[in-house]
C-alpha cells in the first residue's frame, strides 16, 4: 500500500518535470520560429500546447485521487495542493510559448520583429530556455538553492523588457505604432514566463520546508 | 462532526465569495482612476490587493485542512481541489486591476489614456465588474447558467480590445507609439480579466456536474 503510495506521489513529480520539458521545447521552439519567421516551427509550437494541456489535466486527477485515496499528511499534502498550482504555472508557461508563436504566424510571411531587435529577442529566448530548464530541475531534485539561479534569469527577461521599452520609445524607432505594440506584447510573454517559472520555485520551497509561500 | 465539516465547507465558498467582491471593488476602483486620472483611487486598489492575496492562501490553507482531516469524496473532494484554482484565478483578477492601476500611478498627474478612448475604456470597466460580479454568484448560487451570461461580458471585452487596435493602428492615431502601447496593455489587462473569469465559471460547472474541466 505504501508502495503504491510513493509511487502515486512520484507519478506527479513526472508528469511536472514534463511539463517542464515540453514547456522549455515550446519556449525554444517560439523563440526559433520568432527569429527566423518560420511558419512551420511556429505551428508545432501551437500542435504542442494540446500536450502540455492534458498532462495539467492528468496532474489535477492524481492529486485529487490521492487526496481521496490516500489522505496525505505535512509534506505529501503539500506536494499534492501544490501540484495544482505548479502544473498550472507550467500550463501557463506553455500559453505564453504558443502566443509567441501565434505572433509568428499571424505576421508570415512579414517578419514578427525587426532585425534591429533579433538579438535581444535571442537573450529572452535563452533566458527564458534556461528559467524552464532550471524548473524542472528544480522540481525533479527539491534542490531549492536552484531558485536563487532562478531568480538571476527571471532579472535577466525583467532587464531586457526595461531595455526594449527604451529602444521602442526612441526617436530612431522607425518601424511605426503596430511592430511597437507587437514587440511590447512579445517582450511581455517572455517576461510573464519568468514569473511563472520563479512562481514554481517558490511553490517547491514551500512544499520541501512548508515555509508560507512567499507571492 | 458532519456539521462542523459542512461548515468548513462553507467557508472557503465565503472566501471564494469574497474574494470576488473585493475584485470586483478593485476593477471598479481601478477603472474610475484610469477614467478621472485619480491617483488616491488608484493608490487605493493597489494597497488592497494584499487582502485578496490573504484571502487566496486563507483558501489554500483551509482545502489542504479539509483534504487532511476529512478525506472528502467526489462533489466536495471537487470542490476543495478546485477551490485551490478558482482562488488563484481569482487572485490573478486582483492582479490585472492593480496592474491598470498602477499604469494610473505611472503616468500620474499625466492622464493615462487619450480622451477618445475613454469610452472604450468605461464600457470595458463595466463588463469587467459585470463579469466578476457574475463570478461571485456563480460561485455563491451554482447557478452554472449564469457561465452563458458571463461568456457574454468576455466576448464584448474580447471585441472591445479589438477595436482599440483598430483605433490604435489608424492612420488617425496621434499620440504616438508610447500611449499606443499603454492602452493596448491596459486593454490587454480588462480582457485577461475576463478570460479569468470564464475560468472560474467553467471549475464551479466542473464541480457541480463533475464534467471534465472545458478549457
Amino acid at each position: 500500500m505504501r508502495e503504491a503510495y510513493e509511487s502515486q506521489l512520484a507519478q506527479i513529480d513526472i508528469a511536472l518535470v514534463a511539463m517542464a520539458e515540453l514547456v522549455g521545447t515550446a519556449i525554444r521552439g517560439a523563440t526559433d520560429a520568432l527569429l527566423a519567421d518560420d511558419l512551420a516551427m511556429a505551428e508545432l509550437v501551437i500542435a504542442g500546447d494540446s500536450e502540455i494541456n492534458q498532462l495539467n489535466a492528468d496532474v489535477e486527477e492524481m492529486s485529487i485521487l490521492i487526496a481521496a485515496l490516500q489522505a496525505p499528511m505535512a509534506t505529501d499534502l503539500r506536494l499534492v495542493m501544490g501540484a495544482i498550482r505548479m502544473s498550472g504555472s507550467l500550463e501557463r508557461m506553455g500559453d505564453l510559448a504558443v502566443h509567441i508563436a501565434k505572433q509568428v504566424r499571424l505576421r508570415y510571411p512579414n517578419p514578427s520583429i525587426p532585425a534591429e531587435l533579433s538579438d535581444t529577442f535571442a537573450k529572452m529566448g535563452k533566458a527564458a530556455s534556461k528559467i524552464v530548464e532550471q524548473t524542472g530541475e528544480v522540481i525533479a531534485t527539491r534542490n531549492t538553492n536552484l531558485a536563487d539561479v532562478m531568480k538571476n534569469y527571471d532579472d535577466i527577461l525583467d532587464d531586457l523588457h526595461r531595455e526594449l521599452f527604451t529602444v521602442v520609445l526612441s526617436d530612431d524607432w522607425a518601424h511605426g505604432v503596430e511592430a511597437a505594440i507587437d514587440v511590447t506584447l512579445l517582450s511581455r510573454f517572455y517576461e510573464r514566463f519568468g514569473d511563472h517559472a520563479v512562481s514554481v520555485a517558490r511553490r517547491v520551497i514551500h512544499i520541501v520546508t512548508g515555509e508560507p509561500y512567499a507571492k
